[in-house]
């Protein structure tokens, strides 16, 4: 078995992972991103340690340690060269982990391990996958041939810097008009808040009142209640996504394709209008389609995923 | 050695390659794309016996022949499953050929073949490459781990129908604002007329007058004469091309992306602003950066890549 752990800005969750993916034992504690990061991977290594032996098992049965982190990763070395989630600059995790446990020790990207996570839910013969989450941002990981595809340099599958709209909205990289602003939940918010400046006549206004702030949410819920102006905000919004969805199955082509992320918790709602946008402008005309789904692993990707870094990292 | 054959729509090129990649003789003849595809592919096959006998070799030299083709192919079975340049749909062209020339034959998508003949040139060590060209449309060919990658269902690479401007100009797709309505020559040429319409005083009159007509290079020729209007026509133009490029490093961050096509003979011209966009608006900032270049091969790029396509197809 093996353990994955995905460090978050938030929580440090770690989970002890069986060979078929499922988590045998799970648990988390708060990050305190302000510290150290050597208290942050001790605390990591304190966990790995507890989700094992409260799991029933020892750490003799753990084969290898997989760890999905935010920021640029040096996989070959277990280095994160840069993250400005948790702040950190050049930091041997591996090495430092294994002051603490010792196992090999693997590092990945935070959401490359996700999407090697949530692609072990698409089951034998598939062998490319993109996982798009629609959260603060819109992150990505694609799976080329069973592998992380991440550039020569570990720096790439920004599927949410990519343009969507030429000389846009600023986005948080520098640049204008990414997907991520305006198909992040971030985005999703400022444009329920547009709309509801626009129109005091909605129904959304009610609902953040009750709610006591806007969220993704929003717009969804009052469009579901039949809110005309949160009606154009979720279809316009959904529209976004879909377009970049076009954008990345025209260059890539994966046989499937999940959506993540807090708002993919609309379920339906969300995927079967971006399936009939992608099937009216999809550009490949005679060859089998991208399935595009609704991700099922939610927030326990990330350690299924890290286990999978794990794995791959001791039998390649 | 291989031959290497490109089927365009109006010339069929055939070349004799050796294992360096060096073309040792090569020859075209018009596709005539209007026939039969039978009596295409006969003359392919034809060409192919005449460019082994004379550039001085003997067909039991020759290992295998790999053919570039138009549209959507099925490489295991060798079928040309659709193509709309030369109307084909689910034409077994591998076997057709074999009946004339009784070597392993090996079919890839045209861009795709490009694409490895480029890769030729970027040198050992090099993994990862897109291949961008700027012609009548946008098209690519992108290269992992040294293979082409082309979707799950070979109709992937489409780098040219990634949307640039969301809701913009219509698309030969059907989609709006693909990069490919904005950075393809026909796009330049319809900019640059757009700009001498609303510019009579324009230095681009009297070159398109001179030349019997607006082509991919009266912005970039005038403006390097100092038209003012020429001058914002190219640089915009350029600005396209740029931030299309920077949303496929965000994605694959290939080793190299070079730019091929009519365009890519503008040289320095049309290089060295996109590197310097591309500085600017880079979204990875702390690890290694792809390099962007010119295309070496030009129309030879087809030919070299047909001949790689068949050398990857022996020797897996």
């Amino acid at each position: 078995m093996y353990i994955g752990i995905d460090l978050g800005g938030t929580n440090i969750a770690a989970g002890l992972v069986d060979r078929d993916g499922r988590i045998l034992y799970s648990a988390s504690v708060p990050t305190l991103k302000e510290r150290h990061w050597s208290e942050i991977v001790k605390d990591m290594a304190i966990l790995a340690q507890r989700v094992t032996a409260e799991g029933g098992h020892s750490m003799e049965e753990v084969e290898a340690v997989g760890i999905g982190c935010p920021g640029s990763i040096d996989q070959k070395n277990g280095v994160v060269v840069y993250s400005n989630n948790i702040v950190m600059h050049n930091v041997p995790m591996a090495e430092e982990f294994r002051k603490y446990v010792d196992k090999p020790v693997f590092l990945e990207n935070d959401a490359n391990a996700a999407a090697m996570g949530e692609f072990t839910t698409c089951g034998e013969g598939v062998n490319s996958f993109v996982f798009m989450t629609l959260g603060t941002g819109v992150g990505g990981g694609i799976i080329l041939d069973g592998k992380v595809w991440s550039g020569f340099n570990g720096a790439g599958a920004e599927i949410g810097h990519q343009t969507l709209v030429y000389g846009g909205k600023a986005c948080t990289c520098g640049r204008r008009g990414c997907l991520e602003a305006y198909a992040s939940v971030t985005a999703l918010i400022e444009q329920t808040k547009e709309a509801m400046e626009a129109h005091p006549e909605s129904a959304m206004h009610a609902w953040a009142a009750e709610h006591g702030k806007v969220t993704g949410r929003t717009a969804f819920t009052c469009a579901a209640a039949g809110d005309p102006v949160a009606i154009l905000v979720r279809d316009q919004y959904i529209e976004y996504v879909a377009e970049g969805i076009c954008s990345i199955i025209n260059v890539l082509q994966p046989e499937v394709l999940a959506i993540g992320g807090g708002i993919s918790r609309e379920g339906d709602v969300l995927l079967d209008p971006i399936k009939a946008y992608f099937a009216q402008n999809d550009y490949n005309k005679h060859m089998k389609k991208t399935d595009i789904r609704i991700a099922k692993l939610f927030g326990d990707a990330g350690i299924v995923g890290a286990a999978k870094v794990a794995e791959a990292g001791v039998t390649k």
